[in-house]
């Protein structure tokens, strides 16, 4: 766990969530991004050496659709950046973590991405992230 | 906003929560602290140069519990880093953000802290912090 890679935080309506950011921020998001494979559309601001990501949901099935009917908008999920994805799921796993997906999968920005369940994690949803070759 | 300060983890057991956020980040905190004006235990890992804040509540009324109660353990805050608070504040008055106590107030850590109403933020409550004098 080398850094908090970004932080992902569920929104209604991306556009005037990003309107509302970046007022906040002070600055505009650097890219926007749609990962079809997961239903959301996304932005990213940075903040440091940390992003903070906006997640809109593209479909009904999508987690985070899902997440805003069950809990409304809000911190989504805390991404940690890992030098080595593999070597992590098998430390954390032999630590007693639940591992959502052992086979890391591609998430917005280039990355491999692997999540915790939250139930192993205090309620906070755990993803590790890897910078994809 | 010059980068993330911390995230704040609300937890019912500070003790437990301390064990498990070591297995998850291969480390232990670096310090306790217990803040009575906030009724709140709260301890810090290093990831970066962003810290993990977890905070478990030391009396009934703390906000701690009142947010345990409603929505369970979970992220509880994101903390921002600003060079100048009360300018900060000024400026997303002016903005349209709610602020929850224009006067910062001195929080864990040293720092001096104000915080946005989380209906001005899509469901974050945000913390702006400065290092006290």
């Amino acid at each position: 766990m080398r850094k908090i890679e970004h932080i992902g935080i569920a929104v209604a309506d991306l556009e005037k969530s990003n309107e509302l950011f970046a007022r906040l921020l002070g600055k505009a998001p650097f890219k926007t991004e749609k990962v079809d494979s997961e239903g959301v559309e996304t932005s990213f601001f940075q903040v440091g050496e940390t992003k903070v990501e906006l997640l809109q949901a593209t479909r009904p099935d999508s987690p985070i659709a899902k997440y805003l009917d069950k809990k409304n908008e809000g911190v989504h999920h805390i991404a940690f950046d890992v030098e080595d994805i593999q070597a992590e799921v098998h430390r954390l796993k032999a630590a007693g973590f639940e591992i959502l997906n052992e086979t890391p999968k591609l998430g917005a920005d280039n990355k491999l991405v692997v999540f915790l369940h939250p139930r192993s994690t205090n309620g906070v949803l755990v993803e590790l992230c890897q910078e994809a070759g």
